[in-house]
């Protein structure tokens, strides 16, 4: 590869986050979407498993660090602009969400209001005890 | 439905504007990310089209406007917050990206750098020829 070739994503100066989204590697299902800094990008790719940023937390967001949710990393993927980031995952504990879901995108928007499509994994209040 | 029942995105004061994800409907591709505001949603729902805001050129973006790449609506999906979308779509040219790819993310992060695994579908140069 030539020295100026692009070889990761173009992070913002200032906040300095991208959307990354998770896809199920196997099923193909969007499992969710949440942000990265340069930060939690060098160590999702050191360590093999999804960081992300918190933008409520401010800090770190090692996905499964309290649920063990781990998402280990198969692929990542840039966009064309280098300025969205996918990553194709093994979802452990067969759940995303922390609302107990497999996928964030649990609900579909149909003429009659939001329709819950999928099945809970896990009870969020049993996990999550700190709640 | 209750009428508190949240019903839709919650689109955030100031900017408005939510991430959206269009995925193929058939294969699980995820095609592109980009970003909505309350008026590209409710004209996405009202034509059955992808219809999003454009952060450069500040204005609504009817995708395939230009190419001819229109993405049907065959669902639409939110997330726990409401604050991201996911589209599963038709796209139409076979291509969702401006690059001529079928999908954004054509690129993979691989030890040796960025790696080209998406085919091109069309010349961008033919089919912008504005540019």
């Amino acid at each position: 590869m030539s020295e100026t070739a692009p070889q990761g994503p173009e992070f913002p100066p200032g906040d300095g986050l991208l959307p990354a989204i998770a896809q199920d590697a196997d099923t193909g299902e969007v499992l969710m979407m949440a942000y990265m800094n340069a930060e939690s990008y060098a160590e999702t790719l050191s360590t093999g498993r999804a960081v992300y940023y918190s933008r409520s937390r401010k800090k770190l967001w090692r996905k499964g660090e309290e649920s063990g949710n781990v998402q280990l990393i198969r692929a990542i993927y840039l966009d064309c602009d280098r300025d969205t980031i996918l990553l194709h995952v093994d979802q452990l504990g067969g759940a995303a969400c922390h609302e107990g879901y497999k996928t964030c995108f649990f609900r579909q928007v149909t003429p009659d209001g939001l329709k819950v499509i999928g099945k809970r994994v896990f009870d969020p209040v049993e996990v999550y005890k700190k709640k």
